[in-house]
């Protein structure tokens, strides 16, 4: 019996830890990690702040394991369409595509993952994920260079550029003051145009031949 | 009488205010923003810590002026080069080197401007400094547009890239696990290798012809 208690408990503690955790993303997907209070968190649950804090230690642990949930989620959904089949220039311009639709669907997440000024504890997680993009492109540029289809030395350091070059587009888009500016109806970039600039930058930074370009004469 | 004294009193401020902020400043090029604690300083300086508290009223804003005057400096340098004579195509690929060059001479602060995790404060001058850099790069890629010497459309979304992929290339090599790994014996890159490989990404990005290269057949 008292085993059968036990681990209903843990069943019951987990289950309210999956709630908290989804909640918390909710959030910052919404707002960024600005609104990730506890305080909030916890009537968003419908619990007192005390018995949040027995399932999270604190806000910097909070935001940290949101930031690796969510993260988590892009690489592998980069990893599907990098992994896919077709040639390695087809399936880095549909790696770029795909990275650029998913943060314009989910601008402030994309923000909040990317750029937005937060706690030293996430700026560490960003350093990490930005090291497992770095490894889908590695392994992109490593085919590609063995097809003679890029022409890249460096493999790593192309791709850390490509991963900084990518993240560092979407900022600007996707930042609360452009936000602000496009709501109040001044122009803006759509996904289209920032989408095909960024294939554009990314196919020619890796000496890829362009599909709509002549060779130079 | 007074008047004097008071102007004699603003100028020992002012030049211990400055003292104060270079130590910062050499603090941090020596051991990144973690090594600046208050205390440290106030010792570095030769006063209390009581009286340091008078002069900057806490860490964050200490580590956003620190990390201000030396991104400003950056920027300054780049800014020479970038406007200097020349062609376009060469002003690009000397204001990469010796953007990289200077972040050689200079890892660990180079590694506390780019990348080290640290308080939010910072990291809002982070995107400030960024929109700084990329700035450069619009005026340079607006000329060589106009010389038919680089083929962009979305001019301010190159630019981010550009400062993305600069940014992010070089957090590897400049970061705590890479320079143990080379006090360790390990081969890492040079700054000639991470250097040319980031010209020729930058280049080719923009679609400028690189100079050793032969137009594809």
């Amino acid at each position: 019996m008292a085993y059968r208690t036990t681990a209903l408990r843990i069943d019951l503690d987990h289950a309210l830890r999956e709630r908290i955790i989804n909640a918390a993303l909710a959030r910052v997907a919404e707002g960024g990690f600005a609104c990730l209070t506890m305080q909030a968190l916890a009537d968003d649950v419908g619990i007192a702040t005390g018995s949040l804090y027995r399932h999270v230690r604190n806000k910097g642990d909070l935001a940290s394991e949101v930031f690796a949930l969510a993260s988590q989620r892009e690489v592998d959904a980069l990893a599907v369409t990098m992994k896919a089949e077709g040639s390695p220039v087809r399936r880095l311009a549909a790696g770029v595509e795909r990275f650029a639709a998913r943060a314009w669907d989910s601008r402030q997440l994309a923000f909040a993952l990317i750029a937005e000024p937060v706690d030293p504890q996430v700026d560490e997680q960003r350093l990490f994920y930005r090291e497992a993009y770095a490894e889908l492109f590695v392994e992109l540029l490593h085919e590609g260079v063995a097809l003679g289809v890029f022409r890249v030395q460096q493999i790593n350091l192309v791709a850390a550029c490509l991963v900084g070059a990518i993240a560092e587009a979407l900022v600007g888009p996707l930042s609360p003051p452009a936000r602000a500016a496009r709501e109040a109806g001044y122009p803006a970039p759509s996904l289209i145009d920032v989408s095909q600039a960024l294939v554009t930058f990314c196919l020619r930074a890796v000496g890829a031949q362009l599909p709509e370009e002549e060779p130079q004469s």
